[in-house]
């Protein structure tokens, strides 16, 4: 298990003001940890914890895709998000039960596949498909930023998988950056990064971005249901949302070669 | 029916590039009507043209709120999103033949709620549930914005019936402000405004932004699927949807008005 | 937009005693308009109106036919009827979202298919589909007859673009005649033409019935439920059922040749 | 077991052409028995055999009606029809294995329900449900006019039943009549009664007719598929059915009378 | 049909205490006759009664298999099991309109299958399938067994269908050995075999047991909901399961002698 | 964690041939480890392996009862079984988007359920139910058995959470005992116990058998799909079941006393 301790955040945030419940500072990371190949039967398999969120990972390579690209010479690469019913503070029914999967889990897991998606040369993956499952175990806030972030790590070792067993077209080619995401929101009026559900609960604003290691975005949703921002706090928060990204596009890299 | 033709634009594209399809200024917006009353039945009914988008919008008010919301003397407000099988160029299976939602439509109906949420006051509307059906008549881009900026007069037009019945509590309280939204986009590394199918195909990122009259955002979301963004493209596409969405809502003003 | 008034009836009328809540002649026909090519993605596209009856009616051509027909030569013409959740008086929840069709629209639709069908010959049409979308944006008594009258224009207009694009075998022959619908019923005793909402409500007996533009029947759906009808009374709404089938015979025709 | 020939018919058949493949006359109905209590659980429980058709008719009395009529003093009565997967000639899926009703299934329980509820005054039974299911046991055309016939005999026990239990209002007043139905079309040109499936699948015009005891009308509905119909040949088709259904209903009465 | 009156469990109750409803000794089995050729549509069709339990078991031969069996050159044996709503005591609703299958059904289908299957040789069958649709008409306690013991029969007859249709590859070795199904349970204390409903209810520990013609066991399926069970009373149930179907062996194998 | 190790059975085996992939005696347990509290939400959770299976039990309390045994003064307990789509080899699809539970699925569940149910008092346990969700995150072979094994901890900790809330009747009296499962197959025509997947798939005899923890039987599920099975072989596969439930029954009590 490699536990990324985002230390460097420490100084980063000294003379702020820090009320946030866990004692954190505005733009500091909650601890991040990956464990990669936490089960054995995925081609790629991490657990990413963000604080107390716990996701399972898990990216499986299946050759061909779907109908309407065959012939494209070109791969696919899909996410499905889903919560384990007491992942929560109080148990939810299953989407499996009910026989339909809600606006919510739906929405999650077209955010993940595009976001993902971001990262990857479909030419260079060929005819495969890779599905990126996110099932959370433990649900504290951030469990969509976690997935992304985390998933990027299983992909990274299913693209290798694919190079081992020669799958691919030009596997050094698949993967053309890594991605991350974090959340960031404003609470009690202050923008703060990585909130966890006591924090995102009483959020006025939440935003959620996706950043690829060099620094480009992917995916901006922000959101302030029960009030709205101005342009001055959407700068604010894109500032913390790009330094949270960094800090774990940092981490990514560290976990990958395995330091 | 009011013909909000957006002349004041006209003269912003002077001096600028002009390689759109349709001959607009990468500023402008397409032509918009609002068809008040299109239909009798529901308490607000709007037709929303932005050019050949053409969505049905109505608003209806049913006494009381779903159950997790009772006693609470707060009103809800939701909405559902659909597109007729033929609004599109090649024809789409009805969700209510495949017996489930899709993925995108959730998103856009939870979308087009949480947007008009933010411009309501739960406790002047007291106990009562207002729905807003946004039916896609004619489909040519931005559909989810239309629905936003033509559900809001018809939701305009449901608080006066409210108002007319003496059903709510406060009703010159319920709406705190009008709501618009708009679609921006990178085309061939442009940044334009309001797309058209065409070029919404096309685009490196798409970007849909919902603000209110007073000029606060409630949305942004912004996504980069075979692409990525700088910040700078991101600052360019908030200011030209922050123009746009200005506007909107001095049409919407203008439309409610009579004038 | 072609405004077939049916002022022949008026004359028809005198004498008859008159008490039908809009004023007109048991024998009389509500105002009928056809509004062709009211969208542009469809081979054929009909907003049809029977007084504030509204219906949008397209023809979607799809090369090829469903399983069971496919090699046998013979194209196929299905029809799907749906109501949006505000077109009646008080909302009713949308059958996507419900995950089942409903029985009544289950059984307008195969009604919608059955007649239209009647009307062509398969084999001149070769092995292409043509789907029947009926939309009810207004309902007010008579949305299926409505559907069969306005989708027999949406047909013919698929029919010829199917001619300009020489993809079907023999275009000339592939509408064998033209097909109306209408509805009748007893009122109050009374037998009535063209029933609106309110005598819809109340009538003790209740038929449509599809004719041909030859004469001929192709449909009689007669029903009492909560009453029984002598074959008397059955006489009575066929005579009026061919004669409002005959009328709108004729405002199709002159719809189609444009006057 | 009742058995009901229906010798009667013999000789009005005298001197018509005789082509039928079961050699029967064209106004001759199938040999018809009724088996009244042939399951134990139901209040009414008939097995109903039109020739090889055989329908299973139970009737369920349930206290209490639907939401919507709670509190009118008033009764309910609702059908389902369903066929078992091998009663045909190759086997169908089961609808609850496909997780929905198909159009035709939805559109017979609707027609039985309403033929039935056509002989009930709902005061008398009070806010009483019964529930006819007809399952098909064997399919050989006019299935669903054995159903109707049959679960006319599987209401009246089932009346009987209230009557002996003292759970209805006015027992003797439930039944205002008895009701009975019938298939005809026409075959090679010429309008025969009681198609088996050997007639159905190749009848120009099919129409199942629904009438009382006492020769009113209930239910008309026709239909010419591949083919149209003159008046003339309804009136045919009409007098058949009303012959038909006059024959049934007499054999309900002695049926009944346990004669 | 062939009455199968088992007397020779007379004596051998002899001695024993007698408290069972029905007057049964605790080894003795309920009445039990197999109607062949019930309905004339199936390869294989079957009325199976033990006492008032009555399940129409039909055998369908259709040729393939299912995709994942394809190129095997094996054959495929599949089973069915549903009730009729009012075949128990009170009405329960049609999983087709509940538009899912319960628990209870999927594992009897999924039971009965099994057992059959293990009389099968699929090899000699070849790609054909053979689909058991046990339909439960009335019910008393012992469904599952009844449609196993019935549906053995029903496949019976089915193989010999291939085999004059010399449609399978070895129709003499497709079936290997018979099957049959008894229940057991204790009830008050005391192990009793055939279980009718009310000594099902009441029963401390029930237990399916499905025995070869041979006398090898295919399925044990014992619980103790309320209860638990000694391995002495395992033991016990397994002994009084062995008779009953030695015994219901020897019945199927008259029965198909047609003695 | 706990990690209760199996030395007991080591000598046990001495003298067998052992010919079982991971190198186990006949009748050894596979390593089985009881993680407790491994997520923090539930009342009771437990992460529990054998050998490589590895499932995530978790109990909820939730006050109140379903609808049909409330103001029974008796509590409920129920289960839910799942796999993660990647929990196995190859990929399955989820049952969430597939919209229905599969048999398998549905089996297991109820399985589990009816097993939890035999140690609980439920009048002691109060109108309160306990959900058992078993989510397995790595399947290889026995995953329903670790559900059961797994959930009685679960199920333990719950009670004594209900026990500190003073929330149930008598909370010392809920537990009846404790309840432990365990695979026992036939392989290569030899019985042994806890068979992990590659011996499961290619056992000639299976069977799940649940046991207390004062030795009395709660379920026996024995099934030979490909083979029968004789007497003999049935007796000699509960003795090993017997012995592998008592020494999950000395772990489950050595676990629960944390030592």
């Amino acid at each position: 298990m490699v536990n990324s301790s985002p230390e460097n955040t420490a100084a980063s945030t000294a003379g702020k003001k820090n009320s946030r419940p866990d004692g954190r500072a505005a733009d500091q990371l909650r601890e991040v940890t990956f464990n990669r190949g936490w089960t054995q039967n995925p081609e790629g398999s991490v657990l990413v914890e963000f604080g107390n969120t716990r996701v399972l990972c898990t990216a499986s390579v299946q050759p061909g895709v779907p109908r309407w690209r065959r012939g494209s010479g070109e791969g696919w690469v899909t996410a499905e998000y889903s919560m384990l019913p007491r992942s929560t503070h109080s148990r939810s029914d299953r989407e499996s039960i009910k026989g339909k999967i809600g606006g919510r889990t739906h929405e999650i897991s077209r955010l993940i596949g595009r976001s993902l998606r971001a990262c990857i040369d479909f030419r260079a993956l060929g005819e495969n498909t890779i599905t990126l499952d996110c099932d959370v175990l433990q649900a504290d806030g951030g469990t969509r930023t976690a997935s992304i972030t985390g998933s990027y790590i299983a992909l990274h070792d299913a693209v290798t998988w694919l190079k081992s067993k020669e799958l691919a077209r030009k596997p050094d080619k698949i993967l053309k950056d890594s991605v991350a995401a974090i959340s960031v929101g404003v609470v009690d009026g202050q923008p703060v990064l990585d909130l966890p559900y006591v924090e995102d609960v009483k959020a006025e604003v939440d935003m959620n971005v996706v950043v690829t290691g060099s620094g480009e975005f992917v995916e901006v949703q922000g959101t302030g249901e029960d009030s709205t921002f101005s342009r001055n706090q959407l700068n604010d928060l894109l500032d913390l949302a790009e330094k949270g990204c960094k800090e774990l596009a940092t981490m990514q890299a560290r976990t990958i070669l395995g330091a």
